[in-house]
């Protein structure tokens, strides 16, 4: 089984990538760019788990270790065989 | 209208961050936990473009800018309002 699990700042959060991002397309001519932010993705295979337990792992690795909970928000999603 | 991009490495490619957070996670006593890869993830806010051109402009800045076609690969989602 696979999770997805996306870690992006806060909406509160000053996300300097992203405005550096941002300012690099509106330099380079992409129009119609109005906000950049950059976030994390992990892929996590999981075996032997069922969904339940699936979802327990991830939301607790998630929250505990993949997240750092002042700064950032995650969700993600759980891709079942 | 908000374009999700997801950028991750190439299957054949390694990935050491992936690899030391698995370790980590291992250590830590999560079960179950086989692999972990990790990308990067851009929430790209678009302004005055329809759908068609919406998609035009993401796959270039995907393909031009954000990612690295060496070694990653990326996928796309668009939310229409």
């Amino acid at each position: 089984m696979k999770a997805y699990v996306y870690v992006s700042p806060k909406k509160s959060v000053l996300d300097p990538q992203g405005k550096t991002i941002h300012g690099a397309l509106r330099k380079m001519g992409y129009q119609g760019v109005s906000d950049v932010r950059q976030g994390k993705y992990f892929e996590v295979t999981l075996d032997g788990l069922d969904e339940a337990q699936a979802r327990q792992e991830v939301e607790r690795m998630a929250r505990e270790v993949l997240t750092n909970p002042v700064i950032e928000e995650f969700r993600y999603s759980l891709e079942t065989p």
